[in-house]
Parts: structure tokens; sequence; C-alpha cells
């Protein structure tokens, strides 16, 4: 016997808030959420403020599963190359799903266009995360320039999610060779 | 005297348009872009199918002058690697104007999540235009693999103006080592 544990209210409007305003962009309406969700609308302003605050409660939400995936484990042993490439190599493997459209974190502060909307805060901050991840393992691993080599990094990441995420590139055979080219100019072994 | 010549509804519409989906996003409603043009729901609808249709010639309109300022001219005597490096200049002045907010032509098919919308046509044929241009410039150049200096040419392109447009980088002193760099590697002189 198994004991199914339906997801609450809450949880059911940050599954659809995280699916919707990924396919549909964060115009997704607040009808369509609450359909999706199966709570009323009267529910929703009871357990967010706004339609903002639900797009930032799910992108918070998802924030550390997504970078737990992306990032390698900590002290894995490998350099710090090899630590660099496998983000990259993780972008590549996203780019290959067909629903792929892109970094959300990067599209939800592209589509709302205001730096101090809640959910563009969210989304600054993980990608602030992994811009430090960089950073930090450009400057151990001997990079000569570390600031710039990670604001290369963060680039290129954003630049492949960007044009994977709207079809017009699938990354193969693209992304490891331009960070490895990078990698190399910067003195990272 | 002079003489002022008022722009047509259809100009005052396509202006709208290139305004206001690029300040607040291709979710503008039809109704703020009537009034910004002064035209009535009726006469756009008369001038233009949808507003889709609308989005798509606002973008058709000012392909050429964007092209045009942004590539090099035609035979200007200069190397490849510098009518390369001209585009990236190009990108990163107009990063520091303070309305920037990236690319339109990335912007409206990362928005739209919609190849078919002719906006989203419109958009990637501007794209692929310029990526045609780095291919060109990288073979006349004698770059070792034309097809993915080209690809890592956009890519930077497209990552520079995603990353400028959301604030996060002001691309200073950052797209010219960065192309340099993939220009060094790919033999262009």
């Amino acid at each position: 016997m198994t004991t199914e544990v339906k997801p609450s209210p809450r949880e059911r409007l940050l599954d659809a808030a995280a699916t919707l305003a990924y396919q549909r962009g964060v115009g997704v309406g607040i009808e369509a959420l609450c359909q999706a969700a199966g709570v009323s609308k009267r529910s929703m302003y009871q357990l967010f403020e706004s339609k903002g605050e639900l797009l930032a409660a799910s992108l918070e939400r998802g924030a550390a599963a997504y970078t737990a995936w992306l990032l390698p484990t900590a002290d894995d042993g490998s350099s710090h190359r090899r630590r660099i490439l496998h983000v990259f190599e993780q972008v590549e493997a996203q780019a290959a799903v067909p629903e792929y459209q892109g970094c959300r974190y990067l599209a939800v502060q592209i589509e709302l266009k205001d730096p101090s909307h809640p959910a563009s805060r969210v989304a600054r901050q993980v990608k602030e995360d992994l811009a430090g991840f960089f950073r930090a393992e450009a400057e151990q691993g001997g990079a000569g320039d570390p600031d710039l080599l990670a604001r290369q990094l963060i680039l290129v990441f954003d630049g492949a999610s960007a044009r994977a995420g709207i079809g017009a590139d699938d990354l193969t055979g693209l992304v490891t060779p331009t960070v490895g080219t990078l990698l190399d100019a910067a003195g990272l072994p």
C-alpha cells in the first residue's frame, strides 16, 4: 500500500509558476497559474502577495537543486579546469532536451526588464553565485586574471544558454572548445 | 519657414512598437501601442493584421539601419580581424547607453518563445545575417575552422548583449580581449 501525499496549494502554485513562466514567459496570467495549480485566486492571494512574489518564490525554491545539478561537488578532487568544464558539459546536456528554452534565471531578467522586481532579484543572485564559483575556481587554479576569466565564463554561459534556448545553436562542439581556449589563455592548466 | 511632415499613422505605430516592445517587452498591450502612436485600434487593425505583425514590421523596418550601424562598411580596407572587432566595439559602445536593454533581436526571441511567430522570424534572420558576416570574415581571414569561429563570435555577441542588457556587466575590458583570444586561437591575424 502506498500513501500519496497530495502537494499543498502552495506547492502546486510554485510548480505551476515554475513550469508556465518557463514555457510561456513571465507574462503568464494569474488565471492560468491558478487553473494549472487547481487553486482559487483568492487562495493564491492568501499565500502570495502578488504574481511577482509567486514567481520569485518559485525561482528561489528551484535554485538549490539547479545549482547542485550544475556545479561539481565540493572537493571532488578534479582540477579547477575540469570543475569549470563540468558546468559547461551540463549546459550542453541540458540544451539537448527538446523542451529547453534557455537558462530561466537569465530569461526572467530579460523578460522583466526591471532589476528591482522580486523575481529579477532572485535570478540575479543565482547568477552571481555562479559567477562566484567561476571566480573562485579561476583564482584557485592560478588564472592570470581571475576576474576577467570569471566574466568571460559567465558571458559564454549566458550566450550559450540564450542561443540554445531560442534554437539558434545546439552547442555541440562549441562550448567546450570555446571555454578550453579561454582557460588556456588564462593559464589554467 | 520650415515644413513639418507629421509621420503617418503607420509610421507612428512602428515607432511605438519599436520603443515600447523594447522597453517593456513583447507583452506590451495593443492599447498602449495605439495610445503612444495616437492611432485608434480600428485604424491599427486596418494597417496590421495583428500585434504580432506590427512587432515584426517594426523589427524589419529597423534592421537595415541597425546592421549598417553594427557592421563595418564593405571593403573598408581593414583586416578581417579588425572588421570583426569593430562589431564588438559597437556593442560595447551601445552597452554604455543607460537605456540599453540588450539586443532586441535576441530579446524578442527569448520573450516570444515561439520560433514561428512573425517577429521571431524577422529577429532570427537579422541574427543569421550577422552570423553570416562573421562566417565570411572568418573564412576570408583564413581561420582554421571558420564555422566554429563564427559560432563562437555570435555566442559572445549574444552573451555580451544579454549580460549588458540586464545590467550584470558593463562589458568594459571584457569583450575585446575575449574576442581577441578566440581570433588568436582561430589563427586570424
